[in-house]
């Protein structure tokens, strides 16, 4: 059955990554047309998932994020696929040519990965937004949603299916949606045909898939951002940042959770951060050779600050609680957070430019920050338009990935009967002229 | 032990990477003049193995690969450390640049991947070649060879550890030599501190690889190259290409391994092609139906003509075999090619265009190539330099890779004490500009 499935993804995807940037883009608006045609019952549907979960005792956070009702969020659902029905086409473009002799003509063009495996639990919106990339980038997708949202699952699935087999030259089974349970496992051992592994989840859905699947995962567990406070800052920034990054929205994956402050820094304006930070809520779980410093606090603040462990430094709070520790300087700073960091954002605060360019150029993470919020980390914020996710992975996409993540490369070889035998390093004598083309003229 | 290795590369490269391209080159320039200056040692050194390896009786093949004393084979690895010197950097490149609001931009630079485990078995020029593209590229490397070259390989390391201690800043951790055995495993394991494995030796070595460790591997295991004879071919360089893409070296990744024939070209011209592969020694696993056909052939080269299995289009036969099967359209041929071949490089023999164009497109392979010979797969025929290997997988780096294959990318962000908090969507009323930056005017 995954096999199955996995396979006729695979087989829908060799077609779909040869229709043209028009046929894909038709797709998504005929997709956009029939959501709306639909609404009613979907948004049905939508409602049988969120009555079950108050039911069941779910999160609020949870119900709020399963409700499809809430404001203009269906509507906006719809509007978002054409967004990336518009955004320019991403496949097919030359990124380097070489003519390597006369009529032998090398090029790179940007390519679909193939087959994507989403894995994603509440959110029912995700359906939309990930058809929408996958087909725009032409990659089949197989979609497993959480069974909070089965019934909106289902409802939104069947229309989609409609859409591809009625009104669209994008194969049907390049967007399959797979709402029994229980075959997570199986489809993961697909390594056969599926590419690549996206999940859209808690950190534990994140880890669990990572360590059960030979496929390359795209994405995150952790969050564990951080902010280094250099001895030449700004104190407002600093403040402003500092609160901003922490409480915006704790629960998100570019929230800080760890604060490095420069030993240099004046104790009056260590004090002047951190108090901001007591005043907005946020517990301290301060290194404990802070403590001393920090009597006046602790009487005012008498429960929101506590020493810190050092496992408190590779931890991921999503909550109003922030590990706090004096470090001696940028290189310092840079060390810590390569070692404790989880590689999504991390900020440094300064108005020293050349201190900033070693923060920026020595940490090891997908986004690094000067002077400004870690919540930035967004592929809306970035302009990318949607996003699949946030990945911290060392090779191929980083940081928020929107549909330029999704695409990979190969190259093409346009020749009129050579051989390597009649090259130099062949057993020829010809050698190769290696003229560099502009991509950019290229007509293929 | 392997941790402390691991851990140290991971140390040596947040330094590497922030060198300027000056002074990686220059610690290639220092290795290069260290090598010559050493060569009576290390060939001393690899005239030992050589003769271990003929005690040992070691293949012939595999014997060549170790000798350096062979030719001037010598001073070429040397050379190629000083071409790869003069190479464009491939760090701190700009390729997206985005004004997000007054005073708030978003850059994306290349960066290094971080750490390379580079696990090879003969082929000690690999030593000089793996170095100085690691260094080049910024990123650390811990090297493993194998036993055959063992003492080339710890004097090649001796001068190569010299040089990086006495005579440059790129930290002496950057490259690590390691010829103890057993380690391997261990190192496999070391997932929090190294980023890449490139394995360089037998199919085995690398599948062994793949199957045992966490960390993305870039390489191959299989080459399984197939040519397809399309209907509108020319059958002159059909011939050609199909006799160099097997003959010319049978031992390379990218010969071709199965040939397809488009079973409306007239008999006579399959059979002129079939011939020439005969002639040349080559040995047809032919498909069961193509066997009364070749009546004549059989009689002819009795031993040359057998009976294909169906693994036999699966396999990498690496001698002078082929499968040989007839298909009826180049959908067929696409089809068959993307559920056999192992992603590695596939061409098409044809004169018309639109034929070609959707199989170039249609095949899901890191080479796709029209009217030559699979053999033109290698970086240095690329036009790269040097390369550290070939890589079928799907996502980041595909095909020969050399340097611009070992860098990945962040986001720098540079802002002046925005919050999140102040635009719209994060609770504030401030809209995003979003315009896009020429890269190649920004100054960092």
């Amino acid at each position: 059955m995954a096999e199955e499935i996995a396979r006729n993804a695979h087989l829908a995807s060799t077609v779909l990554k040869t229709l043209s940037n028009d046929e894909r883009s038709d797709a998504l608006y005929a997709i956009r047309d029939a959501l709306f045609e639909n609404k009613e019952s979907i948004l049905k549907a939508n409602k049988i998932d969120m009555e079950n979960a108050i039911n069941n005792n779910l999160a609020s956070s949870l119900i709020k994020r399963l409700d499809l009702s809430n404001n203009d969020k269906f509507d906006s659902m719809c509007n978002g696929i054409i967004d990336v029905a518009k955004l320019e086409d991403p496949l097919n473009k030359v990124t380097l040519a070489t003519e390597l002799d006369d009529g032998l003509n090398l090029y790179r063009l940007t390519c679909p990965v193939g087959v994507l495996l989403i894995i994603f639990e509440s959110r029912p919106e995700v359906i939309a937004n990930i058809t929408a990339l996958a087909i725009k980038s032409g990659n089949a997708a197989i979609l497993k949603g959480g069974k909070e949202s089965l019934h909106t699952f289902k409802e939104m699935a069947l229309v989609i299916n409609t859409v591809l087999i009625e009104k669209s030259k994008v194969p049907k089974n390049s967007i399959q949606l797979i709402s029994t349970r229980g075959e997570v496992s199986d489809l993961l051992s697909q390594d056969k045909y599926i590419d690549l592994v996206i999940p859209r989840g808690s950190n534990e859905l994140v880890r669990n898939i990572k360590d059960n699947t030979k496929i390359p995962v795209l994405g995150h567990a952790d969050g564990i951002c951080s902010i280094y406070l250099d001895q030449f800052l700004d104190v407002e920034k600093a403040k402003k940042i500092v609160i901003d990054s922490k409480t915006n929205y704790p629960a998100g994956c570019n929230a800080v959770e760890t604060l490095l402050i420069n030993s240099k820094i004046p104790l009056t304006t260590q004090l002047e951060v951190l108090n901001s930070l007591l005043s907005a809520g946020v517990t301290l779980h301060v290194d404990p050779t802070l403590l001393p410093i920090l009597n006046d606090q602790i009487n005012q603040f008498p429960n929101q600050i506590t020493a810190a462990t050092e496992n408190d430094f590779s931890k991921e709070f999503l909550s109003f609680d922030i590990a706090v520790k004096n470090i001696d300087s940028v290189e310092d700073a840079i060390l810590h957070i390569n070692a404790h960091s989880s590689k999504h954002t991390d900020a440094i605060i300064t108005e020293d430019e050349s201190i900033a360019n070693k923060f920026l150029k020595g940490i090891d993470s997908s986004g690094v920050y000067w002077n400004c919020s870690t919540r930035f980390a967004d592929g809306f914020r970035y302009g990318f338009g949607t996003e699949v996710g946030i990945s911290t992975n060392k090779i191929h996409s980083r940081g928020p990935v929107g549909l330029e993540g999704l695409v990979c490369y190969y190259y093409q070889m346009r020749g009129s009967g050579q051989a390597v035998g009649d090259y130099l390093g062949g057993g020829g004598t010809r050698v190769f002229k290696h003229l560099e083309l502009d991509p950019k003229k290229v007509k293929l």
